[in-house]
């Protein structure tokens, strides 16, 4: 594999243009946090299988557009070389160019929102990172989920656009009827691997592996914990009463499924304290994904991954605290 | 007062059982801003009053658990030795406590929320700290407000936990039927005390004496200001005509109360000028929490102590501006 | 104009009245950026000629008013003497006045609301400035929005204060019917010259000429950016297929006029690059206002200018991103 990727690297010094598919490869695997072009090659494989299988191939082909209208963008902005060539960029938006041709119908303005939201990304990203600077904290996907809100929201004004799968406004009111039915094993498994490839919008246990896959080629760790994150984020669900649909389908999982990633491997070096404080934080995020799920309904609009940038911004302590050498800190919070 | 406080001091030194009372205790006092354990018995007893008159004895044991599991949780995540011993890390954690007791039905997953609420009001409080750290101000109550919204709107998608006392969803209207009633001294007097023993989200007159008594055993200033908060709050509610219930109920008083503490005596030196400047701080705090109650009534939540915060951060002008010495500010703003 | 510029600047040096008078006519340049007296004489003449031909005389008084008490509240606050004399205190309350008169029903609580708005929006002001400087932020009108809105708001809670003109609750819900109608010439133009006035809160082409004039005497180029503004948010707004009556009332387009001036002519030197980046941030204020105008439905109350200032804060790049010499980024973003 690694004589593999030096391979490809030498291949791209020597040419611009795959210096670009380069980059848009590494802009897909950072959705997830892995600057490496074959993990972006698996998760790209995963979009597309997706949305053949979805019987929507537009919106693998949205997705694609955005990130290479944001690359081309970045470059016009005589963005960071280093920033641009990791593909830090582009993650913000393919995941604008997926969610906006999923939640709208198909028609030529699609195309002008999937290429406004693509370059809006690149400024928004720009803005986002120097926002967040102070703290030490990344953009994450905070970037993809405002341009999204925004361009989704703004559809309820336009006759010329309109939501094929956004939901309708609804009226916060308790979640009532339960049985608690016992924990069917089919049910979980769906419920863990469409958490994984949520986080691409798909529902799909075929794209689920290709995405595990994609992680375990560049971190296995990664893996491992996308896994867990998805397998904590379903019980948590189940233990609380959620409703079915909504844990089978993967939709209170795909945010803890980034949490534990972000959290475990990410920000903190492995340890059994990082371990136990990312499975907190895990579970948290599906508290907070039900909470916004809940807020977002007078809306109309899908929560995207906004709790697992809510938890993992909050919950990014100082790295000290999870030292395990520690025994006092030497600064005050 | 101060020979009892420096024998418990040196009692504390000696054992560490009893340092842990001590800053859980200290914690209960940093609601409002006392870093005394004094002051946190006479709250403490005001909190468990308030919960035995009102026939919810759990609410008081809620709290006092989320207070110790937080103070145990803050010292795994090796928190600041000085922020933990004055009960900065757990303040927060009493109030998620009581407000998850408060407005959820009892049961088995309740304390699982109670447990988690206070774990993550640990991660939340630092998480916060290191936000606010570039403008100079304090964390106040926003992890708890946050933490609890979050835990409080999860669960109109949860089956497992109920709300017993969470408002229904209504849509934003103008308040119509008003008659301007003479201002009843005894409604007037009842708003007063409930405006500060609602800072525990209790309605107590007995509680609201032993909340002002545990202020003045440690600081006569705050003391004044919580009345004088009060008074200037209930008589705002009522020029504006808001409706009675909320009035004597202490609904709209609460957060101004902890507005006037905060700016008048924690974070600027009495003087005329300041007293003048509260004031105004503490009726816009009214003006604030009227219209949180309206933002949040479609998402079925209460506004918490959230018009505390937001009028608190955006009024703590950098000191010079009440410096009374000065007569031209040195830098910009 | 200089002449007359030079003549006047010499009476305010021997007098403390005119100098007075000078400040508040800079803060109702400043709306629109502009830190020249003549300029906030046009932009006063605006207000007054809407208000009166609107019948509605009180609303220039309430926005005259809230200038004056937003001055005097600076200086008692100390406040910085150069920012004071250039009327960046006061931009933000005299928008304030002119809302809270607009929408509300006269009476004496009405005034009392004017009054107390204009202090509050002094703080505000103060702390909105503290909190974006690590940024390099301008406050821009988040001050008058966050303090307008909080009013407004404030008054579904208030029997005292009821809105004459504001919105009612609506769900979020698509806007259906809609004929491509073709783009009527007399509508374009009306929705342009709205656009502009509507910065003020006032429909009338008048006004608009007056404030294009203000904004002429003191910067051609910012005549040129609010033009051209106005008429590529009006053609975006068609091709969307937004509604008729809000494009030619100038409610799509106000917001988007802002942006144009700021990131054209504030923020940036012109050049053809930020001519078009500026374009972008305009066509994307379109997609914010109509978001922000879905997102608030629900609450009754309007949007102000918050899309301009959140499309205007996320589209600030660092300056380098949009220097024609420059061919990498020195530093990362």
């Amino acid at each position: 594999m690694k004589a593999l990727l030096a391979k490809w690297e030498k291949l791209c010094a020597r040419s611009r243009a795959l210096r670009f598919v380069d980059g848009n490869l590494r802009g897909i695997g950072q959705v997830m946090f892995q600057d490496n072009p074959l993990t972006g090659l698996f998760f790209l494989a995963a979009i597309c299988w997706g949305s053949y299988a979805a019987g929507v191939p537009h919106v693998a082909v949205a997705g694609v557009l955005a990130i290479v209208v944001a690359t081309l963008t970045a470059n016009w902005l005589h963005a960071d070389d280093a920033k641009l060539a990791a593909g830090l960029y582009g993650y913000n938006s393919i995941l604008v160019g997926l969610a906006v041709a999923t939640f709208l119908d198909p028609g030529p303005l699609l195309w002008v929102y999937v290429v406004l939201g693509a370059v809006a990304s690149v400024a928004v990203t720009i803005g986002t990172v120097t926002v967040v600077k102070p703290w030490g904290w990344s953009a994450l996907t905070y970037p993809f989920v405002i341009t999204s809100w925004l361009l989704l929201l703004a559809t309820y004004g336009f006759a010329g656009l309109t939501g094929t799968a956004l939901p309708s406004a609804e009226a916060v009111a308790p979640y009532e009827p339960y049985e608690a039915s016992p924990l069917d094993l089919a049910d979980f498994v769906q419920g863990v691997y469409q958490s994984i490839s949520q986080v691409f919008l798909k529902a799909s246990g075929v794209a689920a592996l290709l995405l595990l896959a994609g992680l375990a080629v560049n971190s296995l760790a990664a893996a491992a914990f996308a896994l867990g994150g998805a397998i904590l984020a379903v019980a948590t669900a189940h233990l609380f009463g959620a409703e079915s649909t909504l844990i089978t389908g993967g939709l209170l999982g795909f945010s803890p499924v980034l949490t534990a990633i972000a959290l475990g491997t990410v920000f903190y070096q492995p340890s059994l304290r990082v371990v136990a404080y990312t499975a907190v934080a895990t579970i948290f995020t599906v508290i907070a994904q039900s909470a916004l799920n809940a807020a977002l309904s007078p809306f109309a609009i899908p929560a995207l991954t906004a709790p697992f940038i809510l938890v993992t911004w909050l919950f990014t302590l100082p790295s000290r605290y999870l030292d395990d050498t520690a025994t006092a800190s030497p600064d005050a919070p």
